[in-house]
């Protein structure tokens, strides 16, 4: 059993509104030293695969549903867990 | 000059659609390994701060403004940045 952590952010060429908003409201509510936010989006899966197919898998899956490859980028991290 | 990433998710006894919607949709590409699926928010903040600050700061934004605390948790890594 694998878990993977996998992150989606915006290309920086790609404008990033919900970001934007986030960085006003702070500096708003005063907190000035912020200078930058990104928002992307993070999924957690847990797959039931060997170790030899897990990695292709995921990137199949961002690749083919979790990602819109034109306009975001991601990474992620494969972590064996301990089966009870 | 420091990164925060603030990674969001609901909280274990919170119902989560999309997640659910996300496993259904890989069991019908056949992706039938995926056991379970989470998903949640992804945050970078940029913060102009010092050391002795700026994890009350991320904390204190994640509380105020990012997270609702009533549905969901997080967790966050800050990292220092080399400065140009």
């Amino acid at each position: 059993m694998y878990i993977a952590k996998i992150y989606v952010t915006y290309k920086p060429s790609i404008l990033d509104p919900k970001g934007e908003s986030i960085k006003s409201a702070l500096h708003r509510l005063n907190y000035e030293t912020v200078t930058d936010v990104t928002m992307g989006k993070y999924f957690e899966l847990k797959l039931e695969a060997d170790a030899a197919t897990v990695e292709s898998t995921v990137q199949a899956i961002c690749d083919q549903l979790l990602v819109n490859v034109n306009m975001e980028t991601y990474r992620y991290e494969i972590e064996a867990l301990e089966v009870q």
